[in-house]
């Protein structure tokens, strides 16, 4: 079991939004600590976000609240209303400011929470809730997810924790953040420095992963740090916090709605990072590589459409390119039957690794994903009803 | 049946590419002509693409070649030089300059031609081609098209027609050109104008179509206008190409790879053109509102996810968005159960269309794509082998 870090408590329950299942999770500190957090860039972000990201601005919350099932998004005003209740009556429980609780939902958009049920359920939160499960709240956290995604690290030089929990399976395109992600820490760090790490471990992992290209409309990545386990050396806490969130980022990929292969794409001797991270997307995203892999053809040459898309990078010449899957070369390099029956069995296993070198500069980028799969389709038709 | 326009004939042959299907084909003029084309911009563009790119650009062309079963791409230096050889030795057969013949390819990428059964086929071209039939010129084009493309009409106003074949069901999503479409008519019309009119209709068609996302290596889009029935009205000529363009590109929506419905997306009241064409492909492009629609899912919040990916787009607002399913507002109008069972059987009919109104200013854009299928995925996994 992993537990929280000192310092954080849960509270994680049934409380009726869809289904018997955990949907209602509360992680609490026990006073305001420092906090950062990252939301969706979209048009339709949810009342959630636009909630939580005013009451982090300051750098300072107490507690992360999820509602699972339901986001609560493009619900207009009564939606609105009932996250802003969500926060006055959890924070009332908790004799907590309203202003210090973030509050995140996840689950089919455009339908109002059962606001009676959950009004009833956050009635039972107890004024000091006393469990310290990570794996419980991440499992609370689920939708279509098939596992819950808990990752941990120790900050080297002494023994402040970094606990980490995600969900999402599918829309999952972040931009600038994620899903939902949430990570606790006792190490004692500032606000400023809390948000400045932050963007940087989020910008290398959970937005390198793409499941299907669909940006989530309720996209939330939120970090809380206590405190209790004193100072930190900065880097050192960067290095376990960047381990947490890359282990949920390869957890995310890998449990990709009907995935069967984590596809991880490595872009190096490119321009810029920006022209890095385009290739390597549009390959981890294209429809036709990810059936390809799924399928375990060794059709590499979609490989070489995915990095052509990139048309506005006009630097970029086939004949300079180089592609390999795993360590073999499939292009310039000429491959006989063998070879591409070697390649077919190599892209049914349950890490693909697609390795691209543009030779435009100095450059690399990483990203994950995984292949599309009937079940996908199958699993995707048929959501709501 | 239908036949090519005056001053056209067709030669189709099976020359043994892949199978025992047709998979060569020479449209031809008596003279040469004016000719208009639109490429690929892929940075692994075939050679094909580079060589008749170069034919094209002086306005004037005598004959078209299709290879289909093989794009020729991503095959280095001997492919080029292989292209460059069915254009020499076509041209020898017709009696023509060699840089009046355009050559376009498509199937798989990264293998050679099998240029010996190439070279053998080309010698069997007759010298002056009688045949007159577009649909078994459109046929021998296909890949994993399931009905052959061809579209006709007449220009407003005299008897001159304009006849467009394509082939093209995956990997398309085209920029600046598309698949492979051939377009002939016997108006006289200048190259100049020709090009002019050629690049509006491409992009209101073609360019307007999705299927997966991925732009092929091999596009092409091609018109000669043999002049055989003299001068026209421009506007007429436009108005007739439109039609040929655009009944070719909803054929190719509907045929989409495993596609089961045509999907039409109208963006109305966008700030502009572009706004409206990137809302527009960000919902026919998202994989969530395939498989909706391919499931019968009234889960109409994945086109409010859709348009708010459109993240740059700050000024779309979600509470001045209204979206539409064919005639049914689905927000911010509420649905009850009654409305959303009659949205779900309204989304398995085999045309459907999404309609949304930004109210950002006064610009529309449609753009066609299909569903997303199992069909799709058992499909491309399987391609090569």
């Amino acid at each position: 079991m992993t537990t929280l870090p000192r310092g954080f408590t849960q509270h994680v329950a049934n409380i009726g939004v869809k289904d018997d299942t955990d949907d209602f999770v509360v992680v609490t500190a026990e006073r305001p600590v420092a906090c950062a957090a990252l939301f969706t860039k979209s048009r339709f972000a949810g009342p959630s976000v636009v909630i939580s990201r005013d009451h982090v601005s300051n750098g300072v919350a107490q507690a992360v609240v999820v509602i699972s099932k339901n986001s609560n998004v493009a619900t207009g005003q009564a939606g609105y209303d009932d996250a802003s209740e969500v926060a006055t009556r959890v924070a009332a429980r908790l004799g907590a400011d309203r202003r210090d609780v973030v509050v995140t939902s996840t689950g089919v958009i455009g339908r109002r929470y059962p606001i009676d049920r959950v009004r009833a359920g956050i009635a039972a939160l107890p004024p000091r809730p006393h469990g310290t499960d990570a794996v419980a709240a991440a499992t609370a956290m689920m939708t279509t997810d098939t596992i819950a995604k808990v990752a941990e690290a120790t900050v080297a030089g002494g023994d402040a924790r970094v606990v980490g929990m995600a969900k999402g399976v599918g829309m999952i395109e972040p931009d600038m953040a994620t899903h939902i992600s949430l990570v606790f820490t006792d190490a004692a760090v500032t606000s400023s420095d809390l948000d400045a790490v932050f963007r940087r471990v989020v910008d290398r992992t959970f937005n390198c992963v793409s499941i299907d290209t669909d940006t989530s409309t309720s996209d939330s990545s939120v970090i809380l740090a206590s405190g209790d386990a004193g100072p930190v050396d900065l880097d050192a806490f960067e290095v376990a916090l960047d381990a947490v969130c890359l282990d949920l980022t390869k957890q995310i990929a890998r449990d990709g709605e009907g995935a069967n292969s984590l596809i991880e794409v490595h872009v190096d001797t490119a321009a810029d990072v920006g022209q890095a991270r385009r290739v390597a997307k549009s390959i981890v995203n294209s429809p036709l590589v990810k059936t390809a892999v799924h399928g375990g053809d060794p059709n590499w040459g979609r490989v070489a459409m995915a990095i052509g898309k990139c048309s506005d990078d006009t630097d970029i010449d086939q004949d300079r390119v180089v592609i390999r899957f795993g360590t073999t070369e499939v292009y310039p390099q000429v491959l006989d039957d063998a070879a591409l029956a070697a390649l077919s069995a190599y892209m049914r296993s349950d890490h693909v690794v697609i390795d691209v070198s543009l030779h435009t500069g100095g450059a690399q980028a990483t990203v994950y994903g995984c292949d599309l799969s009937d079940e996908y389709v199958r699993f995707n038709a048929d959501y709501t009803t």
